[in-house]
């Protein structure tokens, strides 16, 4: 390799970020905190490997042996293909069909991890991302479908978020299926043509919706979505249906009764719903937290019950309300092992979404964090004195106080740039002087921060260095401790 | 997919194991540990994406546009390589060269993460394991290969080992190079089959390498293993090299010096390791901890100085004293990111094997661990009272402990057995009789669990129910605060 002259280009590939210190801290802080009350609420870890068998992962292209679009897959030595993951519910799944009575019935359990969609990479759409999803397998009670918006409320109030800050929006896929039933539309094609309208509710506004189900709508960028097709009459029941929102939940029982009429299938979720709704009361989640929203969809092919979705309530600075769009979701889903068993097995969960929930708490301002401070830096103004260097560090790390040498070779000047650039509260100078008068020297970069925002003239605080100060070396540890209990 | 008569079998691929509750809560909180040290060292974290660009990984054949062996490799949509890492230095280097000086110089950071390698998977050998790594990037400094030794003892003590479970074996390749030029040994094939016979040391016994370093050596699998062909007059010299081991680091420090002579290398090498032996003094590490070990040779083509490694010091139940091999490993490697710059940077670390070590610590019955308990399980004895019951549970994770109603749809037995399986501490049973008399009756399983071990009848035990007893419902947080306080 040293002797080819093509060097490679140091980058990372589109849609694979590298995060740094602060930010690993948050991201790990958090996802801490969602751990924690996934387990309070009995939920236990899982870990899956990140690559699966394409089979085992349902990623073929139908009737072929190459791998769909959307996935990572490579070939294994023996031919056979393997593809990293693109979610935790495909595993989950194979695990369930793989070890079966093994496992504790309910099966619940929580996993978080990097999942991988090859995907066109673009602005806050990764290639690598972490899912945080927990869910209970094995159970039809719609008491896990109310858990699953109790545990999303709990995580969201762990990590900072306040209660008028974010909203669940609940539905139920049984309720939508009975208005196509009341409808009377069967051709699966259209069926699917009119909840994609009914999803486009939050981007395109009732008359939006009113295009789609009909002849179709020209978008902004002159690119024309052809229409369901259904008859004026049809869009007329659905367009009452999507309206049928209302902060009470009770409200919107009613209402979805009376539009679902006869229905058997659309009774049947409506009765979910209402199951949901008393168990919401138990639990104390009143609709600003939890409300029954008809125009949530979700995943076409996927859920068979409840579905929800998670949004903040809090736009971006330009007045976009859904700009931050959906910090979790799930569902309920009672197909999960039958494509590898046959059997039909029930369940429930939800899914946060770490990446895009850091990404608004960030924009926002509402990242609940102490500021993370880095180690305090012992630097080096005599090679002859490292072992007292050492001992310094040693003091102050078997305290518990992250801490260093500086271990580079420069200069001070560049010793006090590096302690700023690591973020970290003070710096410990001894030279000669010092050493001679049995002191130290710390200088409290934080406050050096403060005063420098105050004072006009830098040079001529440089000079006074209000926020050095010297110690005797018996107060070392004593007054970095005070540096660092006082508030940033 | 659901018309598709055949079933893709749900099955793991050989080498990527799934991690089940109780286990992945001793690899995070592990994991945590040894972070925290990291931390206190001020190493910042730092994530890279699983997925790099294959010659930025340098793992392209020789001159070639196809994947090196080792690697999990695929093109991206633009045709360009992409391969899973294998190791977190790879990246490191990566992140060096692409950021530059926008990093603290010395850049020093830990990563945690799963790497893959394309390998044949067999007992203890897995396809994808965690790493535990941290390196200081851009220090000459001899206290940086000193610290990583620090660094190490101090996560090992962390996570609860013994300083007798454990020792650091430190060399230097300086050294190592010098006995080579001392011998006036040139050609780079044999200079290699040496350093190979001195790495097996530990296995084969000094016989064994004498064998190595000669004509050669049948194993015991009847397979020839070709030897360095080194003169009897130059193997005298490597022997006494590789047996210049002694507890005194300067015992081991001038028994060096002799052997390297005038070698301006080898001299260079012993000073370093002099330096390093004069800090470990400050640090208080005595060579029961930290040891200098003529015969570690550690990556050939990889390390340029210092090379450490770490390892049990306890064997398994057959007296197999290195069945566990190595717990930790790294030194200092200058090349990091001259394969991208041509400039070559200095820098030293180690890493941790996590998933080898709580094999090793749970082989051992070493792993400091509380018995890992599952959550408070409300089991349902009348669904008319769900609402009651889930105020039981809401109660209890109000006051932080982990709790959840039993969800699925069986009998008494079936939950007990289910709480049995979740390692539940206690189950609160209420039916009619305890609504009642306003009181709950609890389970205390692990009670259970004991009296069941300690009476000879089983069925006379389970008429009595020693371990349940009825408190009034006020008392439930109590008495399940009391059950948990209890050790197990």
């Amino acid at each position: 390799m040293s002797n080819d002259p093509i060097r490679p280009v140091p980058r990372s590939a589109a849609g694979f970020p590298d995060l740094f210190a602060g930010d690993v801290g948050a991201r790990t802080r958090m996802i801490q905190t969602i751990c924690a009350v996934y387990e309070r609420f009995g939920f236990a870890p899982l870990e899956t490997p990140a690559v699966e068998y394409l089979d085992v992962l349902g990623k073929f292209l139908p009737e072929s042996d190459e791998p769909a679009g959307g996935v990572f897959a490579f070939r294994d030595d023996d031919e056979q293909w393997l593809s990293l993951r693109y979610d935790l519910t495909a595993p989950l799944s194979r695990v369930v069909a793989q070890y079966g009575t093994e496992l504790p019935q309910p099966f619940r359990r929580y996993q978080v991890g990097p999942v991988w969609r090859r995907e066109k990479p673009g602005p806050g759409r990764f290639r690598q991302f972490i899912q945080c999803d927990f869910d209970t397998v094995g159970t039809r009670s719609p008491a896990a479908d109310a858990e699953a918006c109790a545990v999303l409320c709990a995580a969201y109030d762990a990590i900072g978020l306040a209660r008028e800050d974010f909203q669940i929006h609940v539905n139920n896929r049984k309720v939508l299926n009975g208005v196509l039933e009341r409808i009377g539309l069967v051709d699966p094609e259209r069926q699917i043509a009119v909840l994609r309208a009914v999803d486009k509710l939050d981007r395109l506004g009732i008359e939006g919706v009113r295009a789609l189900l009909g002849a179709g709508r020209l978008d902004q960028t002159g690119v024309f979505m052809p229409g369901a097709k259904i008859s004026d009459e049809q869009a007329k029941v659905v367009l009452e249906f999507v309206s049928a929102g209302d902060p009470d939940r009770g409200v919107v029982l009613r209402r979805m009764e009376a539009i679902v009429g006869e229905s058997a299938i659309g009774r049947a979720g409506v009765a979910e719903l209402r199951s949901i709704a008393e168990l919401l009361d138990v639990l104390e989640l009143p609709p600003s937290a939890v409300c029954f929203d008809p125009a949530i969809v979700r995943g076409l092919a996927y859920y068979t019950g409840t579905v929800l979705e998670a949004l903040l309530t809090f736009g971006d600075e330009r007045g976009n309300d859904r700009a931050f769009g959906s910090i979790g979701s799930g569902g309920r889903y009672d197909d999960l092992v039958e494509r590898f068993t046959g059997e039909k097995v029930p369940a429930t969960g939800a899914s946060i979404g770490i990446d895009r929930l850091l990404d608004a708490l960030k924009a926002s301002g509402r990242l609940r964090e102490e500021r993370k401070l880095g180690p305090v830096v012992v630097s080096v103004m005599d090679q002859s004195r490292l072992a007292d260097y050492h001992a310094m560090v040693r003091e102050l790390r078997d305290a518990g106080i992250a801490a260093e040498l500086y271990l580079g070779e420069r200069g001070f000047r560049a010793q006090i740039k590096y302690a700023d650039k690591r973020s970290s509260p003070a710096v410990v100078i001894a030279g000669s002087d010092e050493f001679a008068r049995g002191e130290v020297s710390i200088k409290d970069m934080r406050l050096g921060e403060e005063l420098a925002d105050s004072i006009k003239d830098r040079d001529e605080w440089r000079k006074g260095q209000p926020a050095q100060r010297s110690v005797p070396r018996a107060q070392l540890l004593a007054t970095i401790r005070e540096i660092l209990a006082r508030p940033s």
